[in-house]
């Protein structure tokens, strides 16, 4: 493997996936030709991280084309797409690259839909790389030198085509020598900053440290953050924003500690459909999720336990919202109408 | 077993100690006949829980004072003293109950400490308990009928000599059939809320959901929390109270919600040599208690982490402190000063 994070990748005309449940113990990765194990893929998480989650499900749709070929194959197409759409529930970039994988569905006159539709989830891919470069460098520039950002969840190359959001504007700053630190949230209940975010900034080499969700609080009591920055599941027309749970709790500890608090994502996480967060659609993940943890149960037998897998970050609470055309600055609803296409 | 927890028991000349690092998979017993390996129990964490700390440091003494009989043993008991005090920094009962049993030292004329030190540890320990039930049922009223109470760490039987703090607030108000609701915060690293809370709760019968740590602030948003209530480690004199990571996080949440948020725990909790919160020290623990969960892994090779086992939450957002003397308000001070003897 080379040292660039490769997510996703097409080849041999297969989708090869990173299997993210195994990082960083193993590095295995999976090659798809069925666009429903795609699904499966997705909703099992063997790929996650809102933009990731769009670029497979176009890839998805391109497998769905080639198993189509020759065939009647509008009517069947539309019934996939449905599906795709809702393999999960919350990042809207999966519905987003859906409707961009249908639009270009329209352009197709033959009954030989999959150059066209390979070549359209090519593009989604290349241009969710773009996209994160432009909105890393927009947001690199808000990092003080040495600055130590607190961070959530994965949102590097693994959560993205690649390269990465909120952890691509670290990188960003990191490439432009302003010597950023990192505290690594551990992300409960699975672990992607522990396990994700942290296997990447080894490979990138920016010093961080791992802590526990809960810690949060008392470092910016110490005064030991100077910037927090998330990543984004769905960001309302108001700019609520939808993003791992915990994204919430850090965003009022930030306000109370007077410390910026930023979101980092792509215009294709923004739905002018849905006017405020109270609208966004919660995904309830297994209890299991955290009752147990590899594999063994640390629970009592029987315990039960409540797992919504993101929360709502109300507008209010978000310095500002930096996207590949730009940062966002309160309040986000005209600037959102502006900058999304 | 009993249906009652008994985390310290006296029997047949020798200390048992539930290992606490098993539960709940395995309800595991040891013995202990030397006052070394008590130390070490303490500081391997086979008993925690501040006041639970105290007591056992407390047998361990009488263990040691076994051991002396018919020396001259005054001054090898005051060494002994100093070490058991240091076997874990930051909860002050381990000081409190270790000067006790130097007080009760003084009183020995012979050269047979055993008799009257076991004595004091075990007046202690049913002290322990009383002071327990005491102030859990001055904490009960607080609760509201049905109120759902958001607690973090394990307050219980198992924290304590029996019953409780905290969780005794809650036990008692279960038993006075206001049928409260818990939502166990899991309290990572150590999980003693998904392993020991949700254990009592279970053998008690009170209705409770196991949660991640970074799941409080968005259950508080959605006004399902009507009360925080947490334990403490130390208290200092001005009310700053240090207890498990995590507690000044949730403090913050309830303040911005407008919810309450309550400290229980007994006088012996409280230290009036220390005036403010910054002055109590706070152990850091091993790196490998955040990177690794039930002796796998979870971070990649070579991945740092940063582990405080508690911090401070300062006076102003404790909207009282539950004491066996009855429930402290703001400010204080004074309250500390007149209830610790």
């Amino acid at each position: 493997m080379s040292n660039e994070i490769q997510p996703i990748r097409w080849e041999d005309g297969m989708l090869w996936l990173l299997d993210q449940r195994l990082l960083p113990q193993q590095e295995r990765t999976l090659a798809y030709q069925d666009w429903r194990a795609v699904v499966g893929a997705i909703r099992d998480m063997v790929v996650r991280g809102a933009p990731a989650i769009g670029v497979t499900a176009a890839y998805a749709l391109a497998l769905a084309a080639k198993e189509l070929e020759g065939t009647d194959w509008r009517p069947v197409f539309c019934d996939i797409c449905e599906e795709v759409s809702q393999a999960r529930p919350t990042a809207v970039n999966l519905v987003w690259a859906v409707n961009r994988m249908r639009d270009a569905a329209e352009g197709v006159a033959a009954d030989r839909p999959y150059e066209k539709l390979l070549a359209a989830a090519k593009e989604i891919h290349a241009n969710d790389i773009e996209t994160n470069r432009a909105l890393a460098s927009h947001g690199a520039a808000l990092i003080p030198n040495k600055g130590r950002v607190l961070t959530i969840c994965n949102t590097g190359a693994l959560a993205t085509g690649g390269y990465g959001t909120a952890l691509g504007v670290i990188r960003a700053a990191h490439e432009q020598s302003r010597e950023p630190y990192v505290w690594v949230s551990e992300t409960r209940p699975r672990l992607q900053g522990m396990r994700l975010t942290a296997w990447e900034l080894e490979k990138l080499g920016v010093p961080y440290r791992i802590i526990t969700d809960n810690m949060a609080g008392s470092l910016m009591r110490q005064g030991r953050v100077e910037l927090v920055i998330a990543g984004a599941d769905r960001i309302a027309a108001n700019g609520d924003t939808a993003n791992k749970i915990g994204t919430y709790s850090l965003a009022v500890l930030a306000k109370s500690h007077g410390i910026p608090f930023y979101i980092a994502a792509p215009t294709s996480t923004i739905d002018l459909t849905i006017e405020t967060g109270d609208k966004i659609p919660i995904e309830e993940r297994s209890e299991e999720e955290i009752t147990e943890i590899g594999g063994v149960r640390m629970a009592p037998i029987g315990a039960r336990s409540y797992n919504p897998a993101f929360d709502v970050t109300p507008n209010e609470l978000i310095t500002g919202i930096i996207t590949e055309t730009g940062v966002l600055s309160a309040p986000f609803g005209e600037a959102l109408q502006r900058r999304t296409y």
